[in-house]
């Protein structure tokens, strides 16, 4: 809070502009008078380029559509997660440009190309049933506008494959490790990388892998350091973080 | 239950030489007759060579000395574990021949050498700090006859340490894996070899490791197969186990 | 990283035949440069004379004739599992030879039997419901080469059950415990045998069961030596583990 | 609540001996009126013949004092549970006739001896170390009057000791058992004895024990019917509980 | 297979109204009984004074019938609990007497009337959700002979409705409560009786009550000493331990 | 029961326009009513200033319509949760004045408009698939005469749309606060008032949500005073509790 | 800072007795001032009605002296929690009025009598063991100018004890109930209320209680509603809400 | 070693003023050196940027002394974390240079100033009690070259504090948010930026906190995209990850 709105405060009331109750009530909400809607708004939608995203799951068709139409009011791009069949027919309803990418669960709409960002992601995942999620991390990264490379299916348990793509690896400004059963993967490429690595545990495995609270527990404590670590399945929020990371490559 | 039992106690009925009461007495008990408590007990001594194990933590030390010379009495060798210096004074007293291995925290006496047993067992230890939890599981198996190889602060996060040493994990027969941390090092290790691996996570590390919880959950859900995992910091088990698959490799 | 390497680099840089910035980047992979992806590749198959195993749950039935196929071009035996009947017919379209083991759910494929391999292994199992897992363990060590007996529905309130198969007990040189409920039969067992004991949990139980963490919990706890633990209805883990560990019975 | 209290209360508001008002709120709190606090008090002392008891651990030793200065003035026996060195000389100060059972860590005073009881108690135990856990419910029991047999390190993992005191099981009217590690004793036992049996889980043990969780939930999941289970290290309890189940066994 | 009926057998070998020979045919299957995946404890009824209880959930029809047929073979009683139409039917091909208890979920037949017992349980629950599990403790204690009460919807926050039964609480040897929510019945009713009270958690309730872990831990902090717990939903379980308990009170 | 209508009762009594018969007759379920499976609790609105609410979640139609029936019977307002079309045509059969709130899960049957009390209560929710437990705190604390105002969809990421409440916030006497993800934002809230704010997490997440407890504890663990919590998804529980609360405003 | 003293500073330039420049010297650090490494939140008073407090527990003495000053400058009140000697000590360097209660862990600086409100709260706590967190509510409430009655050791296993004092909660406009072991007390006394209870768990109690998980769980889940919780052992959080509750009684 | 190290090397063997043999003796120890106990990763700095830090907590302080000396052989820094007095006098003797960070309990030692890198951080916190670990971050991201702003106890309770900041949040390439208590600082300030956001629980809290848990829980399940987490109490993962994220603000 600025002194000088205290003091404008204070002069009204010197010059009897203004009563002290007012004045009371004022002080009382002033430290958060400058954050006002709109421009907060406004600022987000020019800081990131990048529109509101519809986490599909658990909501109607008819708010999907409604929230679609909305966005693409304002947007040329819409990004839409956990997406089946029928998000994907409520939001045709809105974009005859809607695209469904089946595997990795999203729907995309792009009126025109996503500006091209100069940072370079990796997506590596550690087994085939992990590539959903990796998916959908792709398709993030994409739509804010990334360059972004897949490796898949590389285990640590036979980390030769791994290692023969150590030059994929190296070319990678950001790297998304995605990797259910124990995790281990994101340690291994954590230590072969002098990028940043986020890690992404899922829920595939059975057993004592807890839904996924396993590979969490195992990324939270990898031994390799510049690994940080998002949701369980949270593909999306992988790709998004490592998008703003990559974006710091963007000539000033 | 063999019938030729029961047939004995009818006939002794049918002789009159036993009452129906105490014959029913006696069905009651009868599948628990055949394991009396001397047989079995000098079964155990004869199959295993390898005498009571005692842990040491929480016993007086004047329960230790006595269970020590309990032990010693019967056989020619002593393994205590989680022994600080109090317990050895007090295993020291029952033989001057206790030797305290500090980093390990055994104490063990050899009235002579150990039988030499054909089967090699390679410690592999992620991290300096895991160390105590390996040299306990090493000091057990040697304990049992086998010889020990020791490859220590190997973690996954610089691989190349341990792949340097690809020739000492091919020439064991089984391998024990200690790792704290996020306890990656059992998946790895576990995809390289063609030998059980015995995993044993440690409650070293800090934040979400969880005691132990965290690595124990790794190698649980390792993507390697031949993995089996015992108690957190439970270097002697893994010795045990070690030694008992180790030893299938002598001659029958 | 071997020195005779590096000397190699250097001599080319005196003799200029290699530049500083080629060196450079030699020096920054070297440690990784000596497990060529091909060597390792046919070194597992080499020693293991195990092909690639399809876990099939949770995979497209098109992807697993795919694999199936793949594996079946360089393997004579293939076993998939967690396979229901949609899976079967899935690997069926790669060989008419597949056999689908129901209460195991496990597919095998074998071309020619598999090589006999010395050591035996007897899986043990608490109660009825715990059957399929212990089924998918006989049938993954029976497609290692061993011979396999199967001792179930001994579970530790009616011990004399299991006390009668002692002699059974007693002829095998690795056992595998399969136990729901709270698991306490691999305590038992392990204070019977001399053999390594492989301990798997199973999530059949109810309330305070949590899908199988309790007896997971008592199997780590055991008070017995020598057992030791895979993942929570991992029979395929059990009975691999096992096989590595019986087939150091094999004469050298 | 007594439909003869409604009408007693609404008689007087027809005599007008009582308003409306005071009626209404009479019957606000009718439905708790019949327990007053006396009754229930005494009705307590009678049924039980067991006083209150003393949990000392965190308690000021003035306050022990206190509290035992005020049990004994109405009572023949006093129970202190969880006293150390202290709290017994807090205890001494009340009486002269208290007694430290160190191991059990429990202090008793008895100005006469307790009525003697008919049922039969049998106090079982895993361990050494669980002993301090099974002598408080020995302890326990007999301040009320039970006779209690003890056997003691009986651990699965040695299963003929146990089978070995199968009469001194036999003749138990109810069964103790105390366990720490994984705590399958409860389920061996139970399986033996058509007695009910009390388990109580310790918080012996390492690593996955998890402070006695384990043992838990070993112990409630038991395939043995007839095992219940009190809390962690709470052997008071588990000899009350005993207590009160073997008194059924006194003629009527 | 009953006691008095072993007795009858060796009544009529010593009376020389049976040969020994078939009197061992009689007996022969004493221990258990092979039949394929199952090994039914006949035994049972002698060692722990009731048959073995079919547990039908997860149990193929075709093995429902099997076991059921097995039992009914050496014993006038049989329960199955968890019991759905479709085991109810596999019953009624083994017995024609079988009735289903459909709120309590379990299957009976009794070829005569089972013995009286002198002891009185009471069950008493919080909720009307809880009914199901009250009703399998019902009718298992009832089908060890026991005079069953029940006392329901009579949670702590309307405790009026629970202390207006105080004369059927005072009149019960045995006590069991089942409650789910918060589970705080079991401490208010352990406060109010002399009698041991085994309490059951229910999985009812929602959030935070996880599947029952949240009454499980109440009841098992209980502050009323006297009470101990069986597993979640475990109707079965608190009614067998409550018949053990209550049979103590027959005139020996 | 109303107190009101106690009330009256109570003044025709004195008034000796009623018998004391007459009046017994109609009090005499007051302290609750008996019916098949269920002990409604009549006394409850007069001990706790509402009647009994029916939670349908698992209960059978029958039972729903049996309960509807007996609080009708004395109470002009009738609540019930968790209530699908089934249980709604259930209550319809009780009362033709039954209405279907179907997002908040509800059926309100209302006799006469509920009294207006003077605590004006907000609900603020911080996304829309938090919105039905928004709506059973709203419904809720409506049914107990206050006026509610909702605040939507106002998550913690973007601030400003919260911020830009701020006179809403200011103006309620009592704020619920219904959160899933990270449950942040009862955090907030509970900085920028004065008033008492009752947090109600929501299983509405995935991954490490597990539930609800992630922002269950969130809430608990909350740097602003002045917080309290209900159960996971319990919006009844907070409109109730925010009901009491807000209850205190009238003047006395 | 109070708001009565900025409306006193509001109305002396209304008045022209204080000028504008004056007036902003005294505002300036209305909304938080920075000292090293504490930014203390002086705008807490105006927003939230009560100064920001000081939690002891972690933080050097010298830093508690600077906050305990930086408040003082600008509020008439102190309350500091978990303040052992030290912290004690501490606060004495600002302030000679500071007042230590021990019980409570909490120091008290008071220039004048907080304004009385009319709202009365009653504290309720389950065991001796609590009272420290029970006291910690008592002060915080009263500090904020709260009559608060206490009922101490009034655990549910003796109920008449709580229901003999059932006039004092009924006078009570809120009640905060403190309870550890299993933490019943809730959910009895929250149905025999019509006011709202605020919980507080506690972490006395062994074994399962899990450090106050235990009777968490049970507060979360209480079947009686008008409950909510808060944090572990969080008196001042509990007195903090009730105070904020029942200052809706205050007049208009 | 850093990559300019060896291509000075490389470039003296091109010019010929070294020879290769020299030139491999300064190399041969490229990729590990072993010490006893140890392998310092000396490789690491080519392949990942910066050279090995000493974890401290647990380790002897000769092998710390030993290890900084391997270290700083090859390195112009050392970075220790978790060190203590004893730690700090244990790096002493490996170099005179070294600075002990009491707060964030680190040891530095620079030979030189490091290389100043382009990306700015900002380490905000929550409470005063997180410090220690902010500073952790701060002084790791200082020592690998990058400019560090800290804005100190601005927790969402005040949460005028952190809005008054925003311009100093608008400046930051990476933000690390450092919280305890329920962590929701880290939704927030994900909220407010563009930038990726690095968050840190850490322990600081009581009751439910579960050392760290639930402010874990709440980052993972945060609201604002671009927010990626680190262990508990893991500033130094904090500021690692943060500048290796960056550093992709320098000019390729």
């Amino acid at each position: 809070m600025d002194p000088q709105d205290i003091q404008a405060i204070l002069k009204k009331v010197w010059d009897r502009k203004m009563t002290a109750a007012v004045a009371l009530e004022k002080l009382r909400h002033l430290p958060f008078e400058e954050i006002p809607y709109a421009r907060v708004d406004s600022h987000r939608h020019l800081r990131c380029g990048f529109p509101e995203v519809i986490f599909c799951q658990g909501k109607e068709p008819a708010d999907i559509t409604a929230i679609a139409r909305s966005i693409l009011k304002r947007s040329d791009y819409l990004l839409a997660t956990r997406a089946d069949r029928t998000a994907f027919e409520a939001i045709r309803k809105a974009s005859r440009r809607a695209v469904h990418h089946e595997r990795a669960r999203c729907v995309t709409v792009r009126k025109k190309a996503p500006p091209r960002q100069s940072g370079k992601i990796l997506v590596v995942c550690a087994g085939t049933a992990d590539v959903p999620v990796a998916e959908e991390a792709r398709i993030t990264a994409e739509m804010m506008g990334h360059e972004v490379d897949g490796l898949y299916d590389v285990g640590v348990a036979g980390i030769h494959r791994l290692l023969a793509a150590k030059d994929r690896i190296s070319a990678a400004d950001v790297i998304v490790v995605v990797a259910g059963m124990e995790g281990a993967l994101a340690s291994v490429v954590g230590g072969l990388t002098r990028s940043p690595v986020v890690a992404v545990p899922t829920s595939i495995g059975y057993g004592a892998n807890l839904g996924g609270i396993a590979p969490l527990l195992t990324m939270l404590n990898s031994c390799a350091a510049g690994v940080s670590v998002v949701n369980i399945d949270n593909g999306f929020g992988a790709g998004y973080a490592a998008a703003l990371m990559a974006r710091l490559k963007n000539p000033a």
